[in-house]
């Protein structure tokens, strides 16, 4: 990843629990997540949900006006509104520093 | 939640990939969440895992200490040595300081 002028840098936890049937979901998914990819300050993103529906998204951005930008796109406030209508029964947002990390 | 004496908490980001098979991984992962859940500043978890593998799992905790001793449990570190020869073909660690939420 890229990361921040000060080696810092965000991510945002999106846990969802999603209602019965695709009802259009899979390709507003789909879009979104290409339209983060465009956006200025996207480090990346992943991405798990099982077959009950539960589902937790992680994406990672280099500083939070990266993340501001990103809630108040247009395209992004529609598929937001219609989560809510249809797609999602629940769902919580954190925006979190990552501090440190490390992996296998 | 209840949080730290300052309010804020902190997320551990987890995403990982199994390895196929089950070898133990099942009982393994119920004994490390229950006893997760008995250690001081433990606040919860959510994790997610699909059909491929992946693997996404988020604990929240009231301290970075508290993350720390954690890590350093003696069941845990057994844990992660049998993790690393076994059960994951990769796997990160994020450490995050939550830094606002909102939920629907």
């Amino acid at each position: 990843m890229e990361l921040g002028t000060n080696g810092s840098y965000y991510a945002v936890i999106f846990t969802s629990q999603r209602t019965e049937g695709d009802q259009g979901y899979g390709s507003m998914a789909d879009r979104m997540e290409q339209l983060a990819g465009e956006q200025p300050g996207f480090l990346g993103v992943e991405s798990v949900r099982d077959a009950s529906g539960a589902g937790i998204t992680v994406s990672y951005w280099d500083s939070l006006e990266a993340i501001t930008n990103w809630k108040q796109n247009q395209a992004h406030l529609a598929a937001q509104d219609k989560g809510k209508q249809v797609w999602y029964e629940s769902y919580k947002v954190r925006i979190c520093k990552v501090e440190r990390e490390y992996a296998y």
